[in-house]
């Protein structure tokens, strides 16, 4: 699949949610979902609405706000969750299961044969009750998990054919894109289904990873808003939408409206008590700015040198010092 | 070489410095020397002395700061410019020089040709004056250039035998890792020479690009403090240390005191007068938060559940939020 033409599932409303400082009212939720959609994201993955009542009533709210596109809840592998979710209207369920030794050992204790079979109990449930309603599984920790264990999981799922879509998610954050590439590779060849991938930041590849994932087979990716989720967050939004731009500018242009990149941003880090960050991709504040005089003077003559992003596409424009010592070299020249 | 043997050179005194908001005074660029030391880092890059009378004076006052490792000058590739750097007694001159066609007719206007002319008459002189100083020698921009023109500077320069280094740039930051990966390791195959990666983040790829740069040859990475240079800036020292640590704990520990990372960084943000982002790899104040309920319980249980990197190796520890409708959920499964 082309870069620009994979689907981001936004899930500022569900991993962003787990961003520690985030507290989002059932309005700002909405106000979330409405700017996502308007930017041009056309698959929103929201809290489970097994979680608490609010969450119900938010998924709801959100999956009848007559959004274009899809409206996922997040849910674990439980009949119950599953029934509770598929009452709010959603139109996606996201199944996850944690695959590791370590993770299964902390959460649910389950061994890889119970996680298949729980897995398979839900997807058969929801085929039943809702069978227009897409359903997608997710190995939670896949990247921690040894590979024979992995698709001891994906493998006898893919034969009930009950899936619309796998997940893999890097939980941990702590893969490389070689790594990703690899294990995504062998994911795809080996199920021949769409793939979806989760990555966390921790070390500072999640946007890497996406860009590693897709051109290893993975159809969609997750994002969020400024990146928010547990810890240092995951794959940010800006972060995959710069990668898509840098390899089809016109592709991306045709999808997004990126001009109101900016703005969904600056919105999502007040509702979340955040500042965005002066370096993050794209929006932050000092992404287009230029100083060694070495720099400005090229800039000048021709902005491509030193800039792979158009900031008029973003609706930004450039900064450029002037009067600095390092300003002043080129002169000297 | 093991990822985690790999040289960091630090530029926060160099590329730093292009940062937009960062005014170094003289004291506070010897603090910063100082501190990135004692974290462990043994290779310093500094402003060419050539750009102003007060980088001539500074670049001395470091170089004869008795701090373990190398200091390195950036320089053009002008004699002049050589020749002032090494009057002020560093150990290695790190050459640079554009090369890809838009950069090369937005700054000097100069054929390929040209470019290994003026490297190797610059080469000639340092060896001829300084034996014992390092050469480096850089093409900026290298990412956009046809392959077939970086070829025709670094092959007929490695051929000099003058040059103990070969850097290679992503100077807009465009680059993903399958694309590094391949250009350095075609490089490091061909010229069978050390190589230095160094790379912007405008698509927020450049820890995940050095990383590739590292496993196809690389033997040294270019790193600023919270990644401060020019726009966006580049690997973030931060984020080069969190993936050499979480394939080698123990190499990473044995080579730098990472319980001074944090403080460094702080600092180095108050004199750049940034703020650290909340989302910063292992420095950022959310990198060791744990918020939804399925999460805390499992970190109680044992915090690898959850955790790549262990925030005490770092002197910092783990927030894990409580009494949150999304905390709640797990106690009530
Ligand atoms: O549903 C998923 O794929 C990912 C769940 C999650 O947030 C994670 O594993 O980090
Ligand atoms: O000296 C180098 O390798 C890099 C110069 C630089 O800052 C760049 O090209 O971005
Ligand atoms: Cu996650
Ligand atoms: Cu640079």
């Amino acid at each position: 699949m082309p870069l620009s033409d994979v689907v981001i599932v936004d899930t500022t409303l569900r991993e962003g949610e787990q961003f520690i400082h985030a507290d989002f009212s059932s309005e700002s939720k909405l106000e979330i979902a409405r700017a996502l959609s308007d930017f041009g994201v056309r698959y929103l993955e929201v809290t489970s609405p097994a979680a608490s009542r609010r969450s119900r009533e938010d998924a709801q709210a959100i999956a009848s706000a007559g959004l274009p596109g899809t409206v996922a809840a997040h849910v674990r592998c439980h009949p119950d969750d599953a029934a509770i979710a598929l009452d709010t209207g959603v139109g996606a369920l996201h199944m996850v299961m944690a695959t590791s030794p370590i993770l299964r050992a902390a959460s649910h204790g389950k061994a890889i044969s119970e996680v298949v079979r729980m897995a398979a109990e839900v997807a058969e449930f929801v085929r039943k009750r809702a069978p227009d309603v897409s359903i997608r599984f997710s190995s939670e920790d896949a990247f921690r998990c040894p590979l024979s264990d992995l698709m001891n999981v994906y493998l006898p799922l893919a034969e009930l054919k009950l899936f619309d879509r796998f997940g893999i998610a890097d939980t941990t954050g702590a893969a490389t894109p070689d790594r990703v590439a690899d294990v995504v590779g062998l994911l795809h060849r080996l199920t021949a289904m769409p793939i979806e991938f989760h990555g966390h930041n921790d070390i500072g590849c999640a946007v890497a990873n996406a860009h590693a994932a897709v051109t290893n087979g993975a159809t969609h990716i997750n994002t969020s808003v400024l990146g928010l989720g547990e810890r240092n967050g995951i794959t940010p939004l800006e972060g995959m939408i710069a990668v898509m731009y840098a390899a089809d500018r016109a592709g991306t242009m045709a999808r997004f409206r990126l001009d109101a990149l900016p703005g969904l941003c600056r919105r999502v880090a007040e509702l979340a008590e955040v500042a965005v960050p002066f370096n993050q991709v794209l929006v932050g504040e000092t992404a287009f700015s230029h100083k060694a005089g070495i720099h400005t003077k090229a800039v000048y003559n021709d902005p491509r040198a030193y800039e792979a992003l158009d900031p008029a596409d973003f609706g930004l424009t450039r900064e450029i010092a002037i009067g600095h010592r390092l300003t002043g070299w080129n002169a000297v020249r």
